[in-house]
């Protein structure tokens, strides 16, 4: 696909762990931790090259979600050190996807995601309309790896 | 406490299932999720009186915590049915107390608890200050019981 | 695929609500919560043919997940009565998919996802080893539509 | 009350970050965060005295709840950095407290809390029965400061 060509995107790591309310009755993850987990490690993501939660909400701007997947490879349980590892997959005109790959402590895959989001500002502040929004190239580059 | 006196208040229904995702690894419910139960019983208790979410919303209105507390009777399983019935406990002159009990289908108390929550406006929309604000009389009288 | 062909499946609905904590700072739903519904509208679909969490438990099965994906149609806001509708995507050996469409009381749909799942029984009872188990053809059948 | 002095405990801190799915519509955090950020600090305040979470699971213990309760008493918002600093309120024979205390990065506090618990053992594994038992002087002795 034209224009969505792996970006070569630098990696962020997100530290998380896991508690006994994100465990159910099986004794193992609750799925959609993964995905807690993948929304806060993509925060994480863009606050490490300066798009931080205060900007972000200064600047009236947000990154709803398109679409979301992921793979459970392993079952994580209780107390488990984990770090979600983020790169950037691609960047188009208005949205973008993040790849994540939870890791256990030791090495161990535990999952693999993806975000599709869009780069959206707010028409009048939170709780207002979004709206998408061109990626500036300045963004982008903060992102491109060596 | 002259102005915190009893409310005699109409009583409310909330209802809610213990869900899979809503249990931990000892098979009954993660205590957080009653206070969930609770806050989405207040707001529910509000709309029943003409304060929905959206009339909420239009009219920039918020109800931030004070403090909060639950006593846990009983240990609630994954597919129980159950219902919050919440009252006003008092009214004060910006803040308001809201008690809630948690039975289970067959009338078993499973946890009694309470919040107290400040009736607050955003200063320009959501995400803004929220400040207080007086209780109108015309909003209390909407929770008088008979 | 052969053996993934597309099984012909009954319907099953859930229904739910948008709830304040339900919603993030842009004021619409969170997206794991999504995935929350979805895995509750799978317990619920299964019960709905008699394999209710109190059996699921007796007979020691569990469902863990293979893999969940998500597109977000449209934002959800609090307030939002919503139904999860619910059908088998495939059944295979020891895994089946389930694909569930989240339309809000209006019928405009807001989300389409799928989850993946292996049928699994615990070595021990809760909390020990989950094995993957042969779906029987009688619990196949009971999802079987007209 | 005799038997419930204040027990003169030390402290342990649990790290923690307000993420974006931690927060509601008015962009500050949703209050059952709180709790759950209680839960996991008295997890970790355990660990840290050798009761980690794969002992607990081995020697068939939990720590169910008989209440909770929290003061809010400024509201934290997505990104803030916070610890909960966790010590115990009183042992009696088979139930504790714990009390907490959430404080931002630079040191303002934000919450302040407690939780009753019970020192259980399941009959027989996770999913069985949990039974109150007394709490061995050698795991108070762990908990004492000087």
């Amino acid at each position: 696909m034209l224009g969505e060509a792996q970006f070569r995107s630098i990696t962020a790591t997100f530290n998380c762990q896991v508690q006994w309310g994100d465990c159910d009755p099986a004794g193992i993850i609750f799925y959609p931790t993964y995905f807690q987990w993948m929304d806060a490690a993509c925060w994480s993501f863009f606050a490490s090259v300066g798009y931080t939660a205060k900007r972000m909400r200064a600047e009236h701007l947000a990154m709803p979600l398109l679409s979301a997947d992921c793979q459970f490879l392993y079952p994580a349980e209780q107390g488990d050190r984990c770090e979600v590892r983020s790169r950037i997959g691609h960047f188009g005109d208005k949205s973008f996807s993040v790849a994540h790959e939870v890791l256990r402590e030791d090495g161990f895959a535990l999952a693999r995601g993806a975000e599709k989001r869009v780069w959206a500002k707010f028409d009048n502040g939170p709780g207002t309309r979004l709206r998408g929004v061109r990626i500036p190239d300045e963004l982008k580059a903060l992102f491109r790896g060596a």
